[in-house]
């Protein structure tokens, strides 16, 4: 592969995006699972969120976010967001020779390992939801599994405001997933960034026994894993740096990013893409 | 003013833009006020929402929305957008010599007019609110005023959703409006053009002495009473034609414009800014 014999390609970053806020759980996990590597997170706040937009327009955002993590330089690029994930990645990896991976298919290979009885419960947006990206998936993983889908809008802001273990939330959570979790699944993929967020009301409301995939720590897994096979792992003994551009103005970002990640984050620069 | 010398300048349409659906209700009140106008309505789909982001991103997206109508040939445009109006009439003013108004300032006055005690209550978006645009404006007519803001973030998901008169909805403004309801409030603006839809809920929740100001209605009457002054009304005896442009694919455009609208839509179209 061409890109492997650039010199210290392993020392680059990895570039990450997402339409705003919510690939900052991917993020979070890949800090965690590979500590010592430099990574770049592309929120496009601007236009934030892809969730409710149409195919077309999440690919041309996509490849807009793509060509900007690509002028950093990075060594691999993982789209952190569901629903450029279900309608992008394939484009993405036509611009480009250096890996590109999504969420939806570490999210549904987790599933397809996890589940016993082949029920599989898929929540998004619309737009994911919509796409049937991750019921293909799953079905070319496994073609005896059923998958059951419902689109959760209001999730995406109540993981913003916070609002993720009060009342509003659980009847929220009620409303759209009281359904769902009769059809007899075991297994729920959280296929939008944003639900690990209210992970435990949606776990409250389903029931300890059906599993939750959270799709964004087994792409963390998934990344190292590429890595590790291309012999592209950075090998410093350091903390890696993380570096955070946006396209709007960053305001609320530094306030809903520290909800995110668990942490502060400095770093935080405006691109025009 | 240069613009009235052109010859049938009163047969042309009238221009109204919003970040995506919300302005459908200021579209709503405008055909029932002014039945033979002629209304080309763009919502700016393929970016909302605007009430989360930047003032230099929505200046920067509403040039581009007048830019458009102004390329129609409208003879007066309508920023039917309370965040837009916020930040970006003053700048559109400046790029145009047809009538720019938004609906900030129809929306102040009738507040200003309706109190009785001078203390009035604004909800919107965060952008809006943050932007102290409403209170600004309150405070040039009325210096005597006290106002009283909020930010109700999750209203536009629920009334996009059509959750709003559930038990979710009514949970959600109790907690945004228990506080400023008890401010000794007896007016509100719904100072976002989603919130009339929650019109029945809000009112239940802070009760019926709190008169409601709807923006885009006071807007409608406003933008009837500048066109006779300016000698710009249509006189055609048929009824007007309502044409549409969405920035986005038109999808789920047509099925939540008909909940806004309270009618069936055609003649949705797709333009890129």
């Amino acid at each position: 592969m061409k890109s492997l014999q650039i010199k210290n390609l392993h020392k680059r970053p990895i570039g990450v995006f997402d339409s705003g806020i919510g690939g900052l759980t991917v993020a979070r996990a890949l800090f965690e699972i590979l500590p010592n590597e430099n990574i770049i997170y592309l929120g496009d706040t601007a236009r934030l969120p892809y969730g409710t937009k149409s195919k077309e327009t999440v690919i041309l955002y996509s490849i807009e976010c793509l060509k900007f993590l690509l002028s950093k330089k990075v060594k691999m690029i993982v789209v952190a967001c569901n629903t450029a994930s279900s309608f992008a990645v394939p484009f993405l990896q036509k611009i480009t020779k250096i890996p590109v991976i999504g969420v939806l298919i570490p999210g549904s290979e987790a599933a397809v390992n996890m589940t016993k009885n082949n029920k599989i419960g898929l929540i998004g947006t619309l737009g994911t939801v919509k796409s049937l990206s991750y019921k293909k998936a799953i079905i070319r993983l496994n073609k005896k599994a059923e998958v059951f889908s419902q689109a959760c809008s209001l999730f995406v802001q109540l993981a913003e405001d916070g609002w993720t273990d009060n009342k509003i939330a659980e009847l929220t959570a009620k409303e759209y997933l009281t359904d769902i979790s009769k059809k007899g699944i075991d297994t729920m993929i959280l296929g939008c960034t944003h639900y690990p967020i209210l992970k435990n009301t949606i776990s409250k409301v389903i029931g300890k026994n059906i599993k939750l995939i959270d799709s964004g720590e087994e792409t963390a897994k998934k990344v190292n894993i590429i890595l590790q096979e291309k012999k592209l792992l950075n090998t410093q003994k350091k903390k890696g740096e993380h570096r955070f551009f946006v396209t709007d103005f960053p305001n609320n970002f530094h306030q809903i990013a520290e909800r995110f990640l668990g942490k502060k984050i400095h770093n935080v620069k405006q691109v025009k893409l």
